[in-house]
């Protein structure tokens, strides 16, 4: 059994119309319910709303969590520095980190990954999707190459250090592209940064873009002795 | 259910008296004896003295095989080049392969590395193995730092492309070391090299060095879609 | 000063009139030319033509040379097995190797990656060169996104080994992208796989193609200590 | 022309009798002045001591270097946020970054890992430099094995990322290993990590230590276009 915690800041899912229209049940729950139907998950959320203290990523939260998800975008800074410290050291100390999407500015993988983490945007449209490196377990079950009709396009220079393990790159009609699925190791932890979900697109009811989550959780999860 | 495959060049424990000493049993066998304890493992043997052109790998044989592991040391030119490439291609087409010791030069591993996997031998000694990479899946349940009373000392340079994922690094009291847990990628494939197992030394037996072979075959196994 | 040997197998600009017709001057030429502008780079060629038993690349010749750029497409047969081993052997002693565009098939290359270097080709169009790790010497006065209005494209899965330094990706007007720029520590050598430059196309005349090159050349050039 | 700035806190070296005894011109000078005998160096120091705010580091010392090499050992909390933050961009905008020995627990290298460049501390004894990446230009001139007398041995497990070359792994009598060279990208920039010198040993007057770091200035010099 896993024990997976998704966190989002749960901002404009609760406030802007077009977000409540893509996801009605809002996002944590959208990226939960996925994950829910697989019985080796244990999934619960978390979300900037529970408490501007703590985030809802409370010490006690924190002991019984092996993968942690994260969905941030407009209010990265409300998170205190003190929960992104600790979100930090629950990587090195084994824990699995799996930033989604704008997630790429959150504290907590900019602290990982010792960079500015910027990315330029470049409006939207179709993305494909690219394996550079089938075989890894985080590919299992995807096909080699997939497609989201609408998304929001981010593209290169991806200011983060050479993934350990590069497995999606995502192009689009522009020849731009964007190394969008990310593998780091970091301390005694697993990082996967993977770059689809946007708000107002309903890629997280994409079958393909569930299955990389998921895997990811799995290939995230700390060995367990 | 991961089909295993223990190869071995069955020529020293079958001929030299030192070796009979360590492994009455053979080789193989003492290598497959230990996997075989783990009820999701289904292990087989092939050896050189099974057929010298097949050497036991068929095609039937690698048809029911997700995870070869290797250990020749003598008789690496009698293997012919046709397995040697059929070996190769198994592992590029997304199988596991787990080069054990001295068969850092047996034909397969050259023509995945592309090297000459050359090193240099440097008398026996105690091995101290250190992990660099904590928390990776083969290093699951072993100590961060474990030791092997006598074993043979392989030291640097030692012709390897940089591992994709670097794990253990052995040190001896001369200050020498060796990169002797070097994890890859190739194709759609694994490739782990793990460097303890002289045949004079019972190596095989030691839990710590069964558990991160163990954890390896696990590691290389092709995804299952 | 560095000294250079540009190898093409100068077969289609010989007897193809589209190749004629965008290399007059011969490929090995047309590359060696641009080389020739730097006062550091001392520049020969060698083709298939000129000997079919060493290919131009005598002991003589590899024992007053750098660096090896080579260009082939149809005639990779056509070079003994030798000749790939002892530029194989060149790579691992601390030479450097720069094969251009459809060179991914040469024998050398396929020997030093240990991989099919298989790739699948998809047509023709514009290619946004895009650079994943600007600041890195082969980048050097080079922007970080420039392109070609026509070239033969490339897509994954390239099955190389993952690159010990993924510097350019290329994307396409499909969505789909290729690895375009690929170094590689081997041995105590160097290796950098760069994708552009078909036949038909005046590539190797873009100064942007030609300072990549250039570049490559300066950063897989041995130490001479 | 490569601006160099050597930093150093300047603290044990002005106040502890045995720093003195092995570093009387002080520890930046002692590392400035092998650097100076490279006439296309151009060298200068700053320490703690200069100014408590900027560390000696100003906007218009930082516009005017290239690379900085960095030792500290017991200051390193003296150092403001500032300033760390200052050299982190720096790097990532396309600096080079060099620190030294205890500098593993600086405040801009603990920033730019994302990790806690933990590491442990075993006594004093023999290093024994270990060189897993011959052909790099940071061995230029360096014997693929040297060692030192006498050294603080630091000892895995060191919590940094894999770094993106591992060049230098150091042994000790133990068995136990440190990985005392590690290269990486960064931003646009480099970092290059090398362990020796402790304060009391004679460290930087090594003709071997002294060309592992001047290599490795020229290594992270920015690219100048």
């Amino acid at each position: 059994m896993i024990n997976v915690l998704v966190w989002c800041e749960h901002e404009q899912d609760r406030l802007q119309d077009d977000v409540k229209a893509a996801y009605p049940e809002y996002m944590h729950n959208a990226i939960a319910n996925f994950l829910k139907e697989d019985p080796n998950l244990n999934v619960r959320t978390a979300t900037l709303q529970d408490d501007p203290e703590t985030c809802g990523i409370t010490d006690e939260v924190l002991a019984d969590t092996d993968v942690i998800l994260w969905w941030g975008h407009i209010k990265h800074n409300a998170v205190p520095d003190a929960v992104a410290e600790k979100v930090q050291k629950f990587v090195l100390n084994g824990g699995g980190f799996i930033p989604l999407h704008s997630a790429h500015f959150c504290k907590p993988f900019i602290r990982l990954m010792g960079t500015t983490c910027g990315l330029r945007v470049d409006g939207f449209g179709k993305h494909v999707i690219n394996c550079v490196r089938p075989g890894h377990p985080i590919t299992k079950g995807v096909p080699e190459e997939f497609s989201l009709p609408v998304e929001e396009r981010f593209i290169e220079f991806y200011d983060v250090p050479q993934p350990d393990e590069l497995i999606y790159v995502t192009g689009y009609e522009t020849g731009r592209l964007f190394r969008s699925g990310c593998a780091y190791f970091r301390g005694r932890g697993k990082v996967f940064y993977f770059q689809p979900g946007h708000e107002t697109n309903p890629t997280y009811r994409d079958k393909n873009v569930q299955t990389v989550i998921r895997n990811a959780v799995y290939w995230a999860a700390p060995n367990k002795d």
